[in-house]
């Protein structure tokens, strides 16, 4: 067997993962999620779309600024202007990408471009040529190249590396592709245009047949690509992006097979997913692979005599190797400053300074008074609140009651720059009437989209950490709040989705400006 | 193109699917799922494994009852008293299936059956005719089939063919398969096994790397297989199998490629996937394929000018075709018994009797009384309620209240055959006092496994829908209940929980008791 040639592993959780609808994301957030990224030894961050919105362009720029390791990427339509903001966006980063496109189908061109080929080529070509201002570091894509005429394809591919384009990436923008089928597709793009052996090939799937993770697999196999555009859980437009964490297992799981090269450190993508799915508030299903309660036998908590018998048996992979580790009950009441900051540099929560770390410890304590045991979910929380940007609204208290056959009632008292506020009023059940007491002070006129609630830690004691997710004039947000009591929680994620809401934010959900990122 | 093959479906939501820690699910609910099922149009139903245990054997006696037009299966370890309860479970079915199976892997004869390979071919055969004592429909599996030796293959699935096995399944019990070499790999024992066109091949993957689909697809496409082994969602142990409504999708969406006859009423496969959801309690993640909120653009509420555009741009299936229907607004207050009857019927709900109709029209003016606007999902819930098996264990009120700084306080009252029941206490919050309420009085000695909330409908008239997972020597149980208040809401669950933990069901979870089903 040859040595390994690497692959490269481009991580879109930020860009094509925040179009989801609902998964919009503050700039804390996306930091949060970059260094997680960097630490797990993700080659390529594509931090969001620049052009796209001041809020994506002010995203980048800070990611561009603190992630040393990682090439930094932001995506940019074929023309000029959107080149330009890209560039600005990512100067900063020692490592930069430039990530263009423009659509390559017959029917993308007609409908959404209204150009014909040779003025595509011709965009294509200019945008490359005006990245190059920029960084050497340029990605082109073909939007919809799975559906696209492979004549036209060679002649804008060979004229993209040409000008300067080192990876090319050949999206399946709607997930129609089959395995066999799109391998045979990328490698007859590559030995058809003349010049592939200066660029790197790249495949980026789409999963709405549930096959992203095979046709990226095949793209690479069969293909010859050597870079994978994925994201964190999946997470994408519709049914998602092929799945970061599925595809870095299949690939060291079956190194027989695939012989690739691939040095992502896998006992970080359980942490990342749960980082991405606090933050977007879209749970996990138990049978996820790699990353669900359940996809490991033994994190369900139950005691397998089998699998314990003769672990080949039935595990291919152990739960260790990416990331699960026992829900181990580590702090108490009674535990100190040191204990404390020793457990979290080994669950490796990122922290700025001594003084987030005290505050974090108050906040410990605070829950410590509250709830006997403490677990690592309970002191990833503690971080997790304090991640909040700009927190001008601030809970102080609740009070509510209900009983069957009345109207449930609440009381909110909490600070909005520093003055008190307080509301009441009643509900159809204890968490609407929670909400209707701080609406009526807080009159937002936001439309509540969604509310949920996971149990962070298990058992009766379980902290509830609950996520709103609140529209006001085309722009969404998610709160997060965490708390013994379920309905205090409530109050904390919808004041914190207010908050979210005041910060100025001139960026509405991507996917309503323009339909162009669709790749 | 040719006239197309039929493609088998066997679901086994109610078997594999059923073995996912956590997933146990009462009589009544494997009765609900296996007519939603065959509305569907499932060629084969695995409803259980009829020697595992008396209640497995009970719930398919049930369903050989009541299911007509789908063929009925149990599945049964190669010997003798497994085959018997096999064929007697399934008895009452116009088409029955015995499903039985031995493991061929060397690891697995070595370490778990301590069986010399001839002796293994004895087993299988023997079971074979013991079968066709019981019906002609015998499909026969080789457990971890992925990592057995091609020659002892050939021979095992010889003497099955020749003994009568008229489907031989080939499962990639540990989800370790690629799919070209899976695709090789079947197609290599077809052309091996000498007999092999007087059986139908079948393919059963699990979904570790993500690639139960791709796997399955491959088995078909390249390998000749006419049967994919599949459940609802995905469900099954570890990360589950091959989902039937991404699988059935595929092949549908491109015929163009696969050419094959797959009779599924794809509009059954959202309300099939909700069910399944809400009666295991497991969520279905947003980006889920086929049925996610956000897989269709449209589902997630949300106006996209591109997509109204030009649809064909950005969809290669539509919403409607796999049964996502908008959230109407269908009935309010005023609504008769006609209306309310109407509906019923065309959201497809089977209903055994009058009574029972006029019973949930009872509960829907009771809701309807808290809740203005009354949508397809709170209609379901009504139903879901009532297919509650043994209502012993009856809610009546609740009483609560929690303030910051204080301990939450709960007051419950419910019926035990009748009789009333009265409990109170504290908790560190009012979910937690609610349960502890409950306890008080109920004594059940159950472990909470699981606390989950899903909203059934969107905004602040939301109703809560709660899972409560209790477990108490060695059985695990989900309880649901739904109350436009969210602690009614769960302390109906619990209460729920307490029902089916009272039950006589001496079933252990599955994979407890012997590793044996692991297909």
């Amino acid at each position: 067997m040859n040595t390994p040639e690497k692959l490269i592993i481009f991580d879109t959780t930020l860009r094509d993962g925040e179009q989801s609808p609902g998964a919009t994301m503050g700039q804390a957030d996306k930091l949060r999620i970059a260094k997680q990224l960097e630490r797990m030894g993700v080659d390529v961050i594509e931090a969001g779309f620049a052009a796209s919105s001041p809020g994506d362009f002010a995203a980048i720029q800070a990611i561009a600024q603190v992630v040393k390791n990682s090439t930094v990427c932001s995506l940019a339509r074929a023309n000029l202007r959107d080149i330009e903001k890209a560039g600005l966006a990512i100067q900063a980063a020692p490592r930069k990408r430039i990530h263009t496109f423009i659509a390559t189908s017959p029917l993308h061109m007609e409908k959404k471009l209204n150009l014909q080929p040779g003025q595509v080529i011709e965009a294509a070509v200019s945008a490359i040529r005006e990245a190059k201002k920029y960084t050497d570091d340029i990605e082109f894509s073909c939007e919809d190249a799975s559906r696209s005429e492979p004549e036209f394809l060679y002649r804008i591919i060979e004229a993209a590396i040409r000008e300067g384009a080192n990876t090319i990436n050949i999206p399946d923008t709607v997930g129609y592709a089959v395995p066999s089928v799109f391998g045979e597709f990328i490698k007859n793009l590559r030995e058809h245009v003349y010049n592939s052996d200066q660029a790197i090939w790249s495949v980026h799937c789409h999963n709405d047949l549930g096959l992203a993770v095979a046709n990226s697999l095949s793209g690479v196999h069969f293909g010859g690509a050597r870079q994978i555009e994925c994201s964190i859980n999946g997470l994408g437009e519709r049914a998602g992006n092929c799945a970061l964490e599925e595809v870095v297992m299949a690939v060291k799981t079956r190194k027989d097979f695939f012989n690739l090269g691939c040095y992502i450190d896998t006992r970080q993508l359980v942490p990342a997913s749960k980082l991405v799915s606090s933050i977007t508030g879209f749970p996990i299903q138990p049978n996820k692979a790699i990353v669900g309660a359940n996809a490991f036998s033994h994190a369900s908590g139950i005691h397998q005599d089998g699998v314990l018998k003769a672990r080949d048996t039935y595990e291919i992979m152990t739960a260790e190797e990416v990331g699960w580790n026992t829900n181990k009950l580590v702090l108490g009441k009674l535990s100190g400053r040191s204990a404390f900051r020793q457990r979290v540099r080994e669950l490796g929560i990122p922290t700025k300074s001594e003084e987030e770390i005290n505050e974090a410890f108050a906040r410990f304590k605070e829950l410590a008074d509250k709830k006997t045991d403490i677990f690592d979910e309970d002191i990833q929380s503690l971080f997790d609140e304090q991640y909040t940007e700009q927190q001008n609204i601030k809970f102080v208290s609740l009070k509510q009651a209900s009983e069957t056959g009345k109207r449930p009632y609440a009381e909110i008292v909490y600070l909005e720059n520093g003055v008190e506020r307080h509301g009441q009023a009643e509900g159809n059940g204890p968490v609407d009437a929670t909400f209707n007491a701080i609406e009526s002070c807080a009159k937002s006129g936001a439309e509540l989209l969604l509310y949920s609630v996971n149990a962070l830690t298990l058992g009766t004691q379980a902290q509830g950490e609950v996520t709103v997710r609140l529209s006001f004039g085309g722009r969404m947000v998610n709160g997060n709040g965490a708390d013994p009591d379920i309905l205090a929680a409530s109050a904390k994620a919808y004041l914190d989705a207010l908050n979210k809401l005041n910060v100025v934010r001139e960026k509405k959900n991507p996917q309503f400006g323009n339909d162009a990122a669709a790749v």
